[in-house]
């Protein structure tokens, strides 16, 4: 039984090393930082402040009904303070600055994840919706009140029968030209709008999506505003105002974590709102009931709708990796003092001495770098077409394909690394007060919400076939003659197509068997490439005699390919997150910091490809041979960055006061540094008992 | 915008049938749930009824006080009707039945978790430990009160800073003569006993286990019974009575779930219990403080008392495999109805036709069987050694290792199955109205608690390496000789060793290669085996040369190997499972039913080694060609089981009383079917709007 540690605890919580690690300077640290935060680092590393105020923070284990209260007043608080407008026009008291805006809003979730997302309800969804959807009337009538929370609203899109297929809902909005208003309906159960944040008890007022009908003639999906409730009436004892005349609500009461916000269901009884409520950017009606759009085709005026609320997608993505942040900082911080067995010494070992720990952890860290450093290129691009600085209907469609690749591999990632770090401080873990399973409960439903994470991945799959058809599209009839009979020669080769027919074939196959270095980071891409491309063309490939078929048979061809679509798409974001790690590699000019780095990149770049690397053996990308050293290279690589852990999660920012975890301050040192002085005071008494074990073995 | 369904909706929730469906026979359908239900299926089925009682079921939301009053008034009945003392002697008025015992208690968890652990606490652990370490007078005095209720108790063994090595708890019970008496005492913080069901409030005493010492030797631990609260008061408004002198108890407060548990922290400050209170089966002291044991070696003593609690991990195996069923129901049953998107035909796809949903649950069904039927095995042989039927060493070994392979894997395995059913199931799923979300946040614990599932697969893969020690020492100096000769070869040949040196080498290679089904269980059988022993030889062989070197490079060798031992492990039990699988089918004479129950298991055996795909193709076991065929022959599989999902999650025996989920009812296909009849009614009444696009390929 012993419980000496090897070396003096850290007293400090702000900056615990561990006895072997090697510090890097605090030039390299603020650089990683500053790589990790992007372009509005400033505005990120405020909002964990605030967030991180005693007033604002979630309270483990709050009764829902307290906690929906204690949310609401935090929101009140922050819109007072100017801390959640920045998207909005300046001339109505925002800051035009839209992708300051999210990156602020993400670290919301650092005092709590049902705050932040309330937060999205109103302003990201329910006041975006008004600001990208309404004109300069809708602006001035609307986001004042919206901006100010004087209005809290929902954002009543999702029906109970529809929530990916926004097309098919059933709630409509009929013209009536003579009295110059929509009549909103919900017209069978399954119109219901349903899982509204705001929408049962606090939303005063709603964005309504239904299909426009005016003339006899259903014109689509269109978004009105509509009031719910009565505010010129008392609040009942739950803090909601009485429902206006035709409009219902239900409670959605408890669920698997956000229990914080008041989900709910809504439904429309024929309830009239003025022809100024539709939000008339994509569609105007005349008084007249004549309808209009700046976007002739029905089916992209839709996407187009739709594309405007992308912030959504793009903000879950960075909270993800807001979260992934704090579960590895808690964990680290954790795995760094905590002990268990005792190794040869007799002394115990540190929890981040184990192989299986590293390989646990580690890998997750570098992952957690991917994500935020991919997310850092999507929100400038965001920026970008949003404040209106690169607004193509290119750069529109590159950011909607990213957003829906990205947001997907950053949900799911965070749900993992919470897990893996959850279970990595055993039941310690498991306690509220550890912040871990609590984060992990919210962020569980940002992987179906927003966008559900596989029906995302089929648009990017979807996106890249497309881009694959546009490429051999340009080909003319001795190209395609030759490409067919090039990839009919690699089917014969290797059985499946090789590389795709574009002039950036480069001769890579050889240079993956000459390549002395997986390292290298050149070969690292050109794996990743390939594998997306090849995924792609197969796909392509087999899709291709069923182009000509009924629309059944398409069906069925593009139904027995969708789960590898999916992964092809997944691939194709797993080489964004890639490109984005070592794009950021540059802009850390210390050679320490970037050296750890790389080795960071490098542990991402080969936990990838060791993911994958059936895929690489049986498509002949890597010799048996050179697949096994891929193991050994990781291994080696945790091994290296074993003693930088704790440095590479205390450049997240996230501290004491963010954090909020027992286990990550030095308690548990101090226990065992308490434990260690007991047994050295016995022994010294001499009136320490001797083990039996001790006695056989002086007996034997 | 179509909602039209295919075809008429099933109306009764006992059975729904998917519209192209083939029914299985009902003998057909008996003979699978009796495979799964196994030899206690009629306690089992019984029990689900009982804990489908509207009186024992969990109420999502319910608070944590009135969760915690509630679950304990449910244990008071259920020990009341005799339901859950069948483990303890008939001559007290159990059922000597420890396997029966443990089938009810897992069926349990369909009423609340929170229940199932509370009881798993009182008689499974508090009880078990009264009965399987103490002795007759021990039973005698004690076990009454705990079969009753009328004596709530605590299990402390874990204290804060000793979790998985119980052999280093800082508790001690020093004898002391004069009294007559076992003085328990906490030496320092990291020595409080932690998350204790049964601890922060109910608990009117505890087994507690600390080093004994007498006459100034350690011996070890021991368990001792200590009462902690006084009854003779009141108690008060928490429900718990005052505690007794010297003993402190806090409370763990909100978890990440089993919020009906009142876990929490026991220190003792020097209590005195009577000599008598040793639990003594395995080492008693006389009143002059002579201690003696029937295991002279105090590292057997200990493993051997430890082993006497393998019901715990047994119980949780069995449990998981009964929320991965419920969530697979609740997920099948909702996918069999939810439609979304429409299809080639204009009408609406139902989720369980898409590629990707099939892909996402058919092979974690096929694995659910799989995770069941082993645990079926388990139980037996848990049965034969503690109702003595077959108690060997060697039976007591092999329940051991076999347990703490069975319950990571089942653990986990409900983790990843509940969350995907959750996914599945949109943000449906994250209603806690529909179960899942509840289930998952209770299980999570169970892959760190009774054993952290890493630390068990270590365990078992330390067994494992003895095994492949005992074989290869056996052989002669020559037998050795030619044995390293031949790794070398193999070495040479695939850089890797191939097959163990033991009279079981089978000329299989060739087999691999010729052999034209992947679906012949014989290469199924052979493909699984082979990487196991592989693994494990290869790890011994990379062991070797640390063997005679210190013992720090010892533990840096096993460290630098741990993460893959975990894993060889892993492999160990997926081929217990698929066994357990492929003998289960034996007893489903049914031709249909078994050609069915043959495609999962294949599906099961294919889609674990497309798992391990990399591994087999880098080894040389199969080539690019025949691994490229494993997905085709899973897809295809999964194609063939499609229209049995429905009946293959119906056999579980979860009912809409046990299920109680609203998506698991024909809400969602009525409500589909009130859309279809407004469209319907809409349209014969010509008052249906026109929608623009058709107005456009019109007008086009």
């Amino acid at each position: 039984m012993t419980t000496a540690p090897r070396s003096a605890r850290p007293t400090s919580t702000s900056e615990p090393v561990p006895s072997d690690a090697v510090a890097l300077s605090s030039r390299a640290r603020a650089q990683i930082s500053d790589a990790l935060d992007g372009r509005w680092r400033d505005l990120r590393r405020h909002t964990r402040d605030v967030a991180a105020e005693p007033g604002l923070v979630g309270i483990p284990g709050l009764p829902m009904p307290e906690h929906r209260a204690r949310v609401l007043a935090c929101l009140a608080d922050l819109a007072s303070r100017g801390e959640v407008q920045r998207a909005f026009p300046t001339r109505l008291g925002g800051g035009d600055n839209p992708g300051g805006n999210i990156a602020a809003f993400e670290e919301l979730l650092v005092a709590d994840p049902s705050l932040q997302i309330k937060a999205g309800v109103q302003w990201g969804l329910f006041g975006a919706a008004v600001l990208h959807l309404g004109t300069q009337h809708n602006h001035d009538e609307l986001l004042p009140g919206i901006m100010s929370l004087e209005v809290p609203g929902a954002f009543a899109m999702t029906e109970i029968g529809h929530g990916s297929d926004v097309a098919s809902i059933g709630t409509t909005a009929t013209y009536d030209p003579d009295a110059e208003e929509f009549v909103i309906h919900t017209p069978f159960r399954g119109a219901w709008k349903e899982y509204l944040g705001n929408a049962a008890l606090h939303g005063v007022a709603a964005v309504v999506f239904a299909q426009l009908v005016t003339g006899g003639v259903n014109h689509g999906v269109h978004a009105f505003y509509v009031p719910l409730r009565d505010t010129s009436r008392e609040p009942d004892e739950r803090g909601a105002y009485p429902m206006l005349p035709g409009v219902r609500s239900e409670d959605d009461g408890y669920k698997g974590g956000l229990n914080g916000i008041d989900n709910g269901r809504l439904a429309f009884d024929h309830v009239r709102v003025p022809r100024t409520n539709l939000l008339d950017r994509y569609g105007r009606v005349d008084p007249d009931g004549t309808y209009s759009s700046p976007i002739a085709s029905p089916g992209r005026r839709f996407f187009t709708m739709l594309s405007t609320l992308v912030q959504g997608r793009v903000s879950l993505g960075g909270a993800s990796a807001v979260a992934s942040k704090m579960g590895l900082a808690i964990a680290v911080r954790y795995a760094e003092q905590r002990r268990q067995f005792p190794g040869a010494d007799g002394v115990e070992t540190v929890l981040m001495d184990y192989g299986t720990h590293r390989r646990r952890l580690l890998p997750l860290l570098a992952r957690t770098y991917a994500v935020q450093l991919l997310h850092n290129d999507l929100l400038e691009r965001f920026h970008g077409v949003f404040a209106g600085e690169r607004d193509t209907d290119a750069d529109r469609e590159d950011l909607e394909t990213l957003a829906a690749a990205a947001k997907p591999l950053a949900t799911w990632h965070a749900l993992e690394t919470l897990q893996t770090c959850r279970e990595a401080c055993g039941g310690a873990g498991y306690m509220a007060a550890n912040r871990i399973v609590g984060l992990r409960a919210d962020l569980d439903v940002y992987v179906t919400f927003e966008g559900d994470n596989t029906v995302l991945l089929q648009l990017v799959g979807k996106r890249l076939l497309t881009d694959y058809g546009r490429e051999t599209a340009t080909m003319d009839v001795a190209g395609q003659a030759r490409w067919v009979a090039k990839r009919a020669g690699d089917m014969a080769l290797y059985r499946t197509p090789l590389r795709r027919a574009s002039q950036s074939v480069r001769d890579w196959g050889s240079k993956a068997r000459s390549a002395s270095e997986l390292r290298d980071p050149a070969v690292q891409r050109e794996l990743l490439e390939d594998r997306v491309e090849t995924m792609i063309e197969e796909i392509a490939l087999r899709l291709r005699p069923s182009l000509k078929g009924s629309p059944e048979e398409k069906a069925a061809a593009f139904d027995a390919n969708q789960a590898e679509l999916v992964e092809a798409a997944r691939a194709h974001g797993e080489l964004m997150q890639w490109e984005a790690f070592t794009e950021a590699l540059d802009s850390v000019t210390d050679p320490d910091g970037r050296r750890v780095l790389t080795w960071l990149r490098d542990l991402f770049g080969l936990h990838l490809i060791e993911s994958h690397l059936a895929w690489y053996v049986v498509n002949g990308r890597l010799s048996a041979q050179r697949a096994r050293t891929v193991t050994s290279y990781i291994e080696r690589l945790l091994l290296r960055l074993r003693p930088y852990a704790l440095q590479l999660v205390e450049v997240f920012g996230y501290g004491d006061a963010q954090l909020r975890a027992d286990i990550a301050t030095p308690a548990e040192s101090e226990r065992q540094a308490e434990a260690m002085a007991y047994h050295a005071a016995l022994r010294e008494s001499g009136d320490a008992p001797v083990s039996e074990k001790d006695l056989l073995k002086r007996a034997g």
